[in-house]
């Protein structure tokens, strides 16, 4: 049975490359797109994808359902629209897959209820880098076994934040399967201010900003005599395709709200 | 409670640094040593270890566990002895922790069934490195998301045999996960034969030989836009040795016989 | 001085780029562009481009150079025209920047004798990269001090050869410096067929290719306790443009002519 | 012709290496040591060597040198006794190999001189791994054209100091032929202090420190598109025998002093 595919965010970098995932995939339908504003009867009216993606475009997502009936609603807009989106899709009975992370805690804590109640699927991935998932799942069980770890995370140099969101995601889940403990020598000093990284719990984090780089991570863990080295690339935008193609599947078999992919890779 | 640890094979370069190990870990006490020879009445007398390593040396395991009561044997000789060793132990109610390859099937099934009627532990482990375990366990399960793979395993170019024994095993432990399919450009073709690897399954395993390497092994897996690497370096011998510490440990919870470390890793 | 520069191919994935770079950087000026066929009055006119790049589009040679009197040509067309291209700048007085392959000896040794008589400098470069090119160069070098040799390059699984061209030159490159000699253990035997890869003069090249990865080589030179590591990540085609760049500036300064960016570099 | 090498410090843990490497090479003889107290009458007499390097050994390197007439003195004690040695042995014309970096710069200028007027060569080297010194030499070379640079030391977690001292030399080698200028987003900023590395005019050092880690440094160089990255891992004190030995061989041709390995490799 093919899954019925609608989409918000159609326009935007993340939107344009789901529009063309979802309509390459035999197992899947792209049966209606969601705009803020008027811009074109179908997705090929925008001059933004080919002519044969004669996919009906609607504001209003009421209009949507009651037209191409969607099962799944993938919302990759901003955080503004998301909430809105999320709990009007779930009230009309579609699953919602959401690629953003403007919720609040309350907000939250209501779609999760909302989506108990109805018996759905709802799926929330700030990250849907199945790559990055699989390298952070993975720090967090090896540190049982090599608790000294170093994350060094590597972007372009256009990034302004440092440490990046998916380092401090890693450090965070590595350091519940860990008892707080400084690492490096006792005496250790630095001779340069800064060389020995930020501390997060005794964890040491490197950021490197080059040109050219895009955006890779590695997770160091050294034991006696060995190192074990968790490394993700992420060369393009491409690398969220098989997170949002894995949740359109996933949502479709749950009936709760998830918050992560990590939580329905196993 | 500290744990009352036997070893043989003291006087190999494994069993040696396993000795230091166990000496030097306040949860547990070595209390006995076994060699197939007369070699002195302690380990200190065979002047490979400090004057107060005064543990004595028997020759018969009989004797060594009236007289030492050990809760753990373990073993780091070779395949000829250590069958025998192991079910000796285990009929003397000491839990086996072995550190070889040379059983057979039945040797095995004996064994196991041993074990559980002795209701005692028995971990035999080919590999004690933590780190190569749990590559190859993080192999297998992100196999079941990015299935695209290949193995780089690096060696001394002192190393006969390719591709390496832990290649070949992380190999088939994917295989098992993974639906066989040929990898590359259907038209693919070699200008210089070999290029492409070893083909295993469809996964490609290619063995690089240089001295000043040790040991060393990284698993890429594939994705759009993405490249996910698992990377082992094993530096020198103490990298077993986390292996073994928690291996003497898990043994003395367990009630039946384990092979392979990665069934003792969660 | 700003150099003046002519553009053929400006159609193409590397033209495209390169009219850019050209147009953003100040030290130099487009002034025309050359194409085969009539396609509009400017690149403007292609709708490839922005409104504003205005540069005129010639069919013929000799009337670009008799209207825009570039001082350089560079050329990104496919081996078919380029010869017929480089020869034509020359007589003109036009440097040239080539970007491919396709000469043959003879070829090649009638635009060398031309560009000696003209006095005025042409660069060819099958490779634009200039970290690739460092590499290689590097490599040649430590061959010296380190000559056991293995080299690894991996690309994405839609490329065909094995081993790509830049493995295969920077092999032949370290092979000029380097007494033949075979690799690994004497005894050494593959348990799985191509396990150590393509022989090259005794050293070892391995093709990794997977979904994901763009461009990327590394050399591997090991000796007694040691590893030396050279490594070029190629992201994306915006990688050829320092090469172009620096082709352009330095090609205003030589006599004669200069195949291979690795003789520009010091 | 063979090399007749005289060594001060065998006992060390350097000097032991150097004694089999010097021993094992079949264009040198060993053909006395040096030691600063009465230790035996050979080398075999310490029981640290095989009972057949019956080297012998002298407290006085006057004495050492009317018996036994080396051509190249080696010396890998410590900075104490280092200048007096090698100011000793350039005036009785033996040519010195010295591995340590304890000299003043007046010490320096008066060895200059005197391996000057005596026309014999003499090698001070801070670093033997040659690697790690093609490493540094690359490096500097690169920023010529690729100038944004970082730097990532990675040393086992009882290394104190932070960054290490190549780290910081190849960040000074480096400096010398690249304009300072601050790398990253001009607003870029550390939402966790120190994430962004220790900055040596720009360039940005990150110093890991992990169990089971050596002595490991990569060096980053990005560029539109591409990255260069030129790593050395040193696995062992092996790592400077092969430095040793090219420098034994160097110093027989030179006729003057030589400060640093990168000037004797080409």
């Amino acid at each position: 049975m093919t899954i019925r595919v609608a989409i918000a965010g159609a326009r935007g970098k993340m939107g344009k490359e789901a529009v063309h995932t979802v309509m390459n995939n035999p197992e899947m339908e792209l049966v209606s797109a969601l705009d803020y504003k008027e811009i074109g009867r179908t997705l090929a009216d925008t001059h933004l994808f080919p002519a044969n993606f004669t996919v009906p475009i609607f504001t209003n997502l009421e209009e949507l359902y009651s037209e191409t009936a969607p099962d799944v609603f993938v919302d990759l807009t901003t955080p503004e629209f998301v909430y809105e989106h999320t709990k009007n899709a779930l009230e009309l009975n579609i699953r919602p897959v959401i690629g953003t992370t403007g919720f609040s805690d309350e907000q939250l804590d209501e779609l999760k209820v909302l989506s108990k109640n109805k018996k759905i699927g709802c799926i929330i991935a700030p990250n849907f880098a199945l790559g990055a998932i699989l390298m952070m799942k993975f720090a967090e069980q090896a540190a049982n076994y090599l608790p000294d770890i170093e994350i060094i995370e590597m972007h372009h140099d256009q990034k302004k934040d440092a440490p990046s969101g998916t380092a401090l995601k890693t450090a965070h889940l590595i350091s519940q399967n860990r008892t707080i403990h400084p690492q490096g020598h006792a005496g250790e000093k630095e001779v340069l201010e800064g060389a020995r990284g930020a501390n997060y719990d005794g964890m040491r984090i490197h950021s490197v900003r080059l040109p050219g780089l895009v955006a890779h991570q590695q997770v160091l863990l050294g034991g006696e005599g060995q190192l074990l080295t968790l490394r993700h690339d992420s060369f393009n935008r491409g690398s969220f395709m098989s997170g949002i193609v894995l949740s359109i599947k996933t949502v479709m078999e749950k009936e709760e709200l998830i918050y992560g992919l990590e939580h329905i890779i196993d």
